[in-house]
């Protein structure tokens, strides 16, 4: 099941909160999801995300079906119950591993590693590089077996410097993988049907976002991702493109903005009504000894705990907040000693409290809309 | 402060339970006491260290006096107030890292990278080839700043197949360099006086062993560590003079069976009277993939979660465990497949279920005597 419902509407902006329903619980919107590419956050133990308030957690199609294999994870009754996360969960595609893991580059043969045809999408495994072979309606297969409650269509997505004609076609077969994966999705009789969405492509040229945006929103979708953002423009040119979807996109269905971002570039898109967000920037960063920390107000500052200055400083990392490891009062002394000696602890502790200020922030915007 | 009594003692074998008091709190025995190298028990928070009824914990003067530093804990309130343990630790006198990761070795141009002199002993960081100086007293003031409730004197540590009189001569050094220890750390004024614990060294031979402890015993010490074993040698050798030291160490003060061991180790040499334990091989082996469950009644085996046959198994490690990971319900197949993708969490899984493996085999030894 899925649902959607707005809450309440911001009267300065387009920020919106809103609950999405699904058989695996309830998100509450604007929404962080953190990643879980092989079907576990980074470091974190499921038990740790509910602490924190996560709702909802992100798989990677790509790697999941390659590793440990989309039949496994349903003799497990799907990634919710084989990893105990027990939560709703979203997967993307692989469209964008497909394309970033292996576009433009060459075998020694000189062959093309990702070789795209109408029908769909042939890549070579990054673990052992074997020939696969991606249509949409196998990645909507793939996405059933995994259980996801959100699931996303194949897209192709085109690399960043991308030439216009080569995001128009790209833009075109997304289109037709969508209808066809919303087909294959339909004819399925399912107790539990998850909910497929569109991701409108078209970089950042707003005609074809626009032309993009129309002919999904005429399949009726119940939300819509802003995909091919975040792959290397400036923030001016990708919150461009999400202020003219949302005079696009449908207001009573969730918009998704994949891979984004930032704390700013999310305080940012949820005042463009943007409902859903996941990005690996707070465990990755946390892995290379950097902490998110308020500075004043609104601003968020990165904290890079390796920098010698860390040394003897006896502060926590953010003396305003309440996660397990400030409010434990670990010392920046003691996390830049860890990280130097690169103790997995360490990396655990930046990550618990990269994910607190992330979905802590995500409390604050809602709370500032339903005050 | 410190303070051991004999709670009871078994009337089958020496086994027997106790309480040692610190100032930091207090630890029943036998005790198993997780080493965190550097100041961290790798991969586990404090609070879960707490959760799983650990009691005491190991630091490694080696490593932290090499980074990030005595002076440094000591600006911190020593090593449990850094490190946010704040219970008991017990730190080894570096004796046997500075042996074990240079003794025998030379450098490019044939120079020894230890060399024991009878005032003390030079060796090179193995972090950046530096050299520095340990004497007994140097050792003390370095536990001292840390901050350790137990602490061990300067030893010297022979290779595992050193010839006798290699041993002796460690055995004479070793016991000359204790009694500078305990005369420098009994000139100190303190309040919180750590307690000085003896080595008894000897190899596999039982009259050095002997002459060694009469020798440590003269010096009337808090407590008696059994040094030089868990190298190499058999269970049974080392068992051997573990029995032998049964007979000549005092009953009324705590043995502790230095670097020692497998489950079987451990219960075997509790039976024998020894009180306290420290071993890495509950997190190495989970780094490694290797889990220890009961097979039936009190014996144990590995389990190695990368083996294929775990690949689509729904059990959990062990059905009879009352682990977060056993009693959460996480399957062997989840743990394979985290193991086999190098995901951290499956690391900390399997180290959180060794580590409350171990640290149940100590409640369970202490219930069969004081039931």
């Amino acid at each position: 099941m899925f649902e959607y419902k707005v809450k309440k509407q911001s009267k300065n902006s387009s920020l919106r909160t809103g609950v999405i329903t699904t058989s695996h619980g309830e998100i509450n919107t604007p929404v962080f999801m953190p990643v879980g590419t092989v079907g576990a956050v980074k470091t974190v133990a499921p038990w740790e995300l509910r602490e924190l308030g996560a709702e909802i957690i992100l798989g990677n199609t790509y790697h999941l079906y390659l590793r440990p294999g989309e039949k496994l994870i349903k003799k497990f009754d799907g990634l919710s119950s084989f990893n105990h996360w027990n939560g709703p969960i979203l997967t993307d595609s692989g469209g964008y591993q497909v394309f970033s893991l292996g576009a433009g580059k060459k075998t020694k043969s000189g062959e093309n590693l990702v070789k795209i045809s109408e029908d769909g999408v042939e890549f070579k495994s990054h673990l052992d590089g074997k020939k696969h072979y991606f249509t949409p309606e196998k990645v909507v297969d793939i996405q059933l077996a995994i259980g996801s409650d959100i699931i996303m269509p194949l897209d192709v997505c085109p690399p960043s410097l991308a030439s216009k004609p080569e995001i128009e076609k790209a833009v075109r077969l997304s289109t037709e993988w969508l209808k066809r994966s919303k087909k294959h999705l339909d004819s399925k009789k399912l107790k539990n049907k998850p909910a497929l969405f569109g991701i409108v492509q078209g970089g950042i040229f707003p005609d074809l976002r626009k032309y993009c945006a129309e002919e999904m929103i005429k399949l009726d979708l119940p939300g819509y991702s802003i995909g091919g953002l975040a792959v290397g423009e400036s923030q001016a040119e990708m919150l461009k493109i999400v202020i003219q979807l949302d005079s696009i996109l449908p207001k009573d269905k969730p918009r998704y903005l994949m891979g984004v971002g930032t704390p700013d570039d999310i305080l940012k898109a949820t005042k463009l009504g943007v409902d859903m967000f996941d990005c690996v920037l707070p465990t990755r960063m946390a892995r290379h000894g950097v902490a998110y920390l308020l500075s004043d107000g609104d601003k968020f500052r990165e904290l890079n705990l390796l920098q010698s200055n860390n040394r003897e400083e006896k502060s926590t990392i953010d003396k305003n907040c309440q996660c397990l490891v400030c409010r434990g009062g670990f010392s920046r002394a003691y996390l830049h000693h860890l990280i130097k000696e690169k103790e997995i602890l360490g990396i655990r502790l930046l990550t618990l409290h990269n994910l607190h200020t992330y979905i802590n922030l995500m409390k604050r915007i809602r709370k500032s809309v339903d005050k």
